[in-house]
């Protein structure tokens, strides 16, 4: 059904009848201009994108998983708000929230490894998100390893299972 | 160095150098029972292991990344508190603590879709783990997805990606 409605006496404009939800009036087949109460109009749009994110369950944060685009190697974990979210979509290099700093966090501001991304996944219940990307300077970790996940499960202990690919010291140097 | 001390009157006990931090009064070579002020032995066990992990930052959760063993695809993203972490170690199934159920989760307890525990990697905080499984059943996600990860961004809007590997309403049916 193709329903037509006035808008502020100045167009008329046609919406798809499946945009409508709730209709106060429905006009005429012959176009008499009327109010309709209508629903925002579910358009895919930046918007939309980031509502379907949610941030409410975390209090505002949501954990990104950043793994290696080739080698699907998991590098780290993170958070991001929405600016964080916004700023990686705007410049398609990975930013955070920092936690502990409480502040936007692009990743590499400092160590100048930066992650560009490639591709961007959504869980099933839309809390979580993976960020694919290229990893500059080969390593994602501040202890200079490649992954932050450098140590693994060894009976009742960790063991560094990792070599560190740069010297914190020589990278984070002022 | 070796060092001796009288415990609790009934045993004298032998102790590593290493382990002993802190001495208010050391013991002469004859063995004389005193009182040493000690710091925890720092013995590899599962309570040292465990605290490893800092539950404290995510208010008594940590979240856990669960990856294919075999592919490397990040199947889920899940949470653990201590009880969670214990009966996974304890058993070798994955277990997570349900944040909308309130309760302790054995991943596959519906659906019989065990993960089982190949390999727990963690990183550089103490703070996620990645636990890296087998996956039965050959999915993750409760919507019948390989995994919960099954929608990426394109433009403004995320695609579905992947094609589901069981109908839920057969598997999750009583």
């Amino acid at each position: 059904m193709d329903i037509f409605y006035h808008d502020c006496g100045i167009n008329l404009r046609k919406i798809q009848g499946e945009n409508v939800r709730r209709a106060g009036l429905l006009p005429t087949r012959e176009m008499v201009p009327v109010f309709l109460v209508l629903e925002p109009m579910e358009t895919p749009d930046r918007e939309t994108m980031m509502t379907e994110l949610n941030f409410k369950k975390g209090g505002g944060l949501l954990p990104v998983i950043v793994q290696d685009y080739s080698s699907r190697e998991v590098l780290m974990l993170a958070y991001i708000n929405k600016e964080a979210w916004e700023q990686t979509i705007a410049t398609g290099k990975a930013h955070f929230w920092s936690r502990s700093r409480s502040k936007l966090w692009l990743k590499g501001e400092s160590s100048r490894h930066y992650q560009i991304i490639k591709e961007i996944l959504l869980d099933c219940d839309e809390d979580t998100v993976i960020y694919l990307v290229e990893q500059q300077g080969g390593a994602a970790c501040h202890k200079g390893y490649r992954s932050c996940f450098f140590r693994r499960l060894r009976g009742d202990d960790f063991e560094i299972k990792d070599e560190p690919v740069f010297d914190p010291a020589e990278v984070y140097k002022k």
